[in-house]
């Protein structure tokens, strides 16, 4: 690392923004009833007795004057799912208060809902800060949700995962000379595999059906009269072939019927066998509601993002199940 | 949402949390060469032209005339591996900077090594905040590198994940009505688990293996000397319980060897069992390897991160396999 004399402001901008911030959209509404609202992460708090906040505005913005002359503002902490309403407060020109349902605050300030957290502010200072001026406000009331906070880095939004104070680990360490370890990314997904896994399995055991032939139903489901090469299109990516045997079993057990058409065969499902397919995903359902509940629904999230990354990353050409035929 | 009258600090101390923040430990010099440094997240930007940021420190605090009577101050941003240090910095009594390497900056203040990113200040400003003080500084000099940064949310650490500005698909929107969608964290974990393992499987193949035989060579090569129930105690959570074929072919393959220890036959690797086993996990840690640099180590970590938390959610009962015996 070495320093750079400063004034490149594009270098300055990326060094700023590797500090991680929330997103917040402030608000406020002049004497004469106009409503201003913009998109800000220079938010921070500052001072707890007085409970003081404070957020910093471009000396160049459209809405400084309303901001300077207003009593009251209000900050929205945003959620994960306010990114949509993150942008439309960055932009400029638009009616950004047009379909957006407001709570009725202490001031005329424009309250939001369904945010992460909110605090209705008086303005305590104004202060000097280069090309910005500071706002200090004393916060007269809040509140706070449950609903994930949406957060911002080198210059994108970003979701955040609890970061375990010790190592999160879930066996005894290995002696350093151990090259197979819990932490080998393919240990945890395979485990993370077959322990979600095992509830269906119970299901499907009952029906003496395991996961590959669950695979076979669960295409057949979405895309009816494949042929067995179709077929191995979408599922060849588990590393095991479906087999004949495996289709005429499912046939015997009156799960998936087979057409004639030409030289070729092709596999639907029989009403049982869609039963059957929509039983193993409502499981599979409940089973990631019980996951959800017990890491966050945030956490599930971030890791679905992870995993979606991860697939495009290293798939090697399965086609879309769910695209135009 | 109903909003609160303030003045309960630990509400809002919640609710302030919700903001997400980077982590910096801010450092200064007196006149009399005294080195204070704290970590504060209450850092943010302020000005681009002039360069500004400004943070906040409690006046109850021991370091506030130093940092008051100071004209510099450095601020430095975290990365993710920097926790220890974060917590140093924010506890009183110890001596703060033992053993922390410095850089050379523009003062005396000290210039931590291995942060994200570092900004030399002069002060600017010192406003009234509370029961903080607002410190404006100019940024005379800064620098960031590649790290990831830790982040800060609801008073525990973080790491972040970039959030997709449109939703990641794989592939084509499914009509509202169906059920199985590739965002069911079964398919993601599963397609996941199996396009890793697809490099893997290719070479196994050369040696007419299947996972689920390298599966008992990792076993063996952390625990020797194992019967077939102890084998499946490590590998039945795959679902699929080790045959006594699966060992007989190992064994004729020269990869196992079994011994008779009282009624009991347990299975050792051979000398070619471990060099396989080895070259096979050599294999899975380059091609984690690849999928680490197609979507940066920070990603990595975080999905590790939470694959184990769900893991250690949805445990069974699978023993440990590298405790103690």
């Amino acid at each position: 690392m070495t320093a750079h004399r400063c004034f490149d402001p594009q270098a300055f901008r990326t060094a700023l923004g590797t500090f991680t911030t929330g997103v917040t959209i402030i608000t406020s509404c002049s004497e004469e009833g106009e409503v201003v609202g913009i998109t800000a992460n220079s938010f921070n708090s500052v001072s707890l007795n007085p409970p003081m906040v404070l957020w910093s505005l471009a000396k160049s913005a459209r809405s400084l004057q309303t901001f300077s002359k207003a009593r009251h503002w209000n900050v929205h902490v945003l959620s994960t799912e306010q990114e949509e309403l993150s942008g439309r407060f960055a932009r400029q020109g638009e009616d950004k208060f047009a379909g957006v349902r407001l709570d009725n605050g202490l001031s005329n300030a424009p309250l939001l809902q369904d945010c992460t957290a909110r605090f209705q502010c008086r303005t305590a200072f104004q202060y000097e800060g280069g090309d910005h001026v500071i706002f200090v406000g004393e916060v007269l009331a809040f509140d706070h949700s449950e609903r994930a906070p949406l957060a911002f880095q080198r210059g994108q939004y970003a979701l955040t995962t609890r970061k375990p104070r010790e190592e999160l680990r879930l066996g005894c360490e290995p002696p350093p000379e151990c090259s197979y370890t819990e932490d080998l990314l393919g240990y945890l997904l395979g485990r993370s595999h077959y322990q979600l896994l095992h509830a269906l399995r119970r299901q499907l055991q009952s029906r003496q059906l395991d996961e590959h032939a669950f695979f076979v139903l669960s295409v057949l489901c979405i895309r009816d009269g494949l042929s067995l090469d179709e077929l191995n299109a979408f599922v060849s990516y588990t590393g095991k072939p479906v087999q004949t045997t495996t289709l005429l079993f499912l046939e015997r057990q009156g799960l998936i019927a087979s057409e004639r058409k030409g030289d070729e065969t092709l596999y639907v499902l029989t009403a049982k066998g869609r039963e059957c397919s929509l039983e193993e995903i409502a499981l599979a359902k409940a089973v990631e509601e019980d996951v959800s509940s017990r890491l966050g629904s945030s956490d599930v999230e971030a890791l679905k993002v992870l995993l979606k990354r991860l697939i495009a990353s290293t798939d090697c050409g399965v086609p879309d199940l769910w695209g135009p035929r």
